[in-house]
């Protein structure tokens, strides 16, 4: 799988029912990230299944409860099942100290080292990168500072068949060059151009979040066009002056930024805990885009 | 009901399954009570639609995340949904700290007082007191100071029946002095005995709750009796060294105190992960001490 999203909590503050606050698993290429902790997020990975050994690292929006109150709890289980890999966690001032001063309280430690990175705001940044992904902040409209988070798959290599390396007798060596786009030269001297021999790499694939966050269009050039948008949408459109007093989206904002962004798709959350029945909130974030999905807890979405 | 116990929680550390990490709701007398408060423990008391506005203090047994992560969260949710009443916390140092560090991390605050009490270690002593009950700590042996708290319900009123109010024309003003034990004096000086004109008291109930600690038979003097006790069972008996290491109890070392100090009923909890199944735990300590009964999420034990 490409890239796939599996969601731990999409509710807003107060809890109701099955539905825990903000987090999310997002992976590419076996590459995984968590992007918020809210309350419960560990019981969710234990709940279904979810392997984070691996984790490579932890982006916070903001510090908002809900958004991080699970990531005390989620680093000491880490530990407890032998956890060694370092972790980077993407904050602001204030959780190095929390956490620092829980392990304090329970005379502990971890096995494994944390990496705080600071966030700054109110430009976008990159502020991750591997052989894998690029993770860029987006600046946020909240109460506090608050940043989203885009990813951007890095393009993979050059596909060349199995018939090509036969025909040309390729030797390994040039394999990867070949890979990265030169042309095959052969013993001869022969120029076999890049494009005879190699095919596209496979589809590229992006995603943006963002929540939490009062409806910004400043924001949309720098999600324009991705695949693939998880907006908040706290409130329905009834609420709007409530969304604009707690600097939260309706769902007719959200659907309207992801047509603005023109992007693939979009999946909505952060549902405010007065909502009992969410298809409201998918009817009306349709009527203005079209492709939108409800983020539900233990909905995974996937693109090959 | 006069004393209820509702299990929000009844895992170690490490979560599984719909296993929660510990916290119970405590009730005598509409007089509640949170003792422990793992993460998630909001989760519980939403979706178990439990009302917390009147709750009149959080114990805290100990520092150890299982134990307190879900304080945050909560006390949060209680603010979101307009507490005014002050609210007790009785912990150790450094809990008020994080709690007083989040909300300068989040620029908020709550609309209710927080009255933090810092537990000593060592001895037992009277923490709280109301007009329904008395708490008293338990002091147990754990990796870090922890306490294990011992609630008695205050004996209540002497009854007087209509019956007798009637047949001796007792005066309104005098019904308070005769329910505290004062005989009745008629208007022509004739004493009528107490005893004749009134009934006992409704039975009170205790409740000790004694989680993390090792076997430590220190402790029976002080739990001598309770009609309920809530003792530690995280390993079975195969796993005595690692209870040993880890200064925790097995099943069986749970039914000995319960037996030694000849309580009326014992609810063991605070399984470890490596358990799906919990009957053995159930057995186990039943061939111990028979009066024997599982804490399980959701379960409520109600003493009339």
């Amino acid at each position: 799988m490409a890239f796939s999203l599996t969601i731990l909590g999409a509710n807003s503050a107060i809890p109701i029912g099955n539905r825990f606050p903000t987090s999310q698993i997002v992976e590419f290429n076996q590459h995984k990230f968590m992007v918020d902790c809210g309350e419960g997020a560990q019981l969710q990975v234990r709940k279904n299944k979810i392997k984070l050994q691996g984790l490579k690292a932890i982006f916070i929006s903001h510090l908002h409860g809900d958004h991080y109150f699970g990531i005390f709890g989620l680093l000491g289980t880490m530990n407890l099942l032998g956890r060694t890999v370092p972790l980077k966690i993407f904050s602001y001032p204030g959780l190095k100290e929390m956490i620092e001063l829980q392990l304090k309280a329970s005379k502990s430690g971890y096995e494994f080292e944390l990496v705080f990175i600071e966030l700054g705001h109110g430009t976008s940044e990159l502020i991750y990168e591997d052989n894998v992904v690029e993770v860029y902040t987006i600046p946020l409209s909240h109460r506090i500072p608050t940043n989203g988070f885009l990813f951007k798959e890095k393009r993979g290599k050059r596909k060349i068949s199995k018939f090509h390396i036969e025909e040309y007798n390729i030797p390994i060596s040039q394999i990867n060059g070949i890979k990265e786009g030169a042309d095959f030269i052969s013993e001869t001297g022969e120029v076999i151009p890049n494009i005879e021999i190699t095919d596209n790499p496979p589809k590229t694939w992006s995603y943006a979040y963002c929540s939490d966050t009062k409806y910004a269009e400043r924001i949309v050039p720098i999600i324009k066009g991705v695949d693939v948008l998880y907006h908040e949408a706290t409130f329905l459109k009834t609420e709007l002056k409530r969304a604009k007093n707690t600097m939260h989206s309706t769902t007719a904002q959200a659907g309207k930024i992801a047509k603005l962004a023109e992007v693939g798709e979009l999946i909505i959350g952060h549902y405010s805990a007065r909502y009992k029945d969410l298809n409201p909130h998918l009817e009306e974030t349709k009527e203005v885009f079209e492709n939108t999905h409800l983020a539900i807890e233990g909905g995974r979405f996937e693109y090959p």
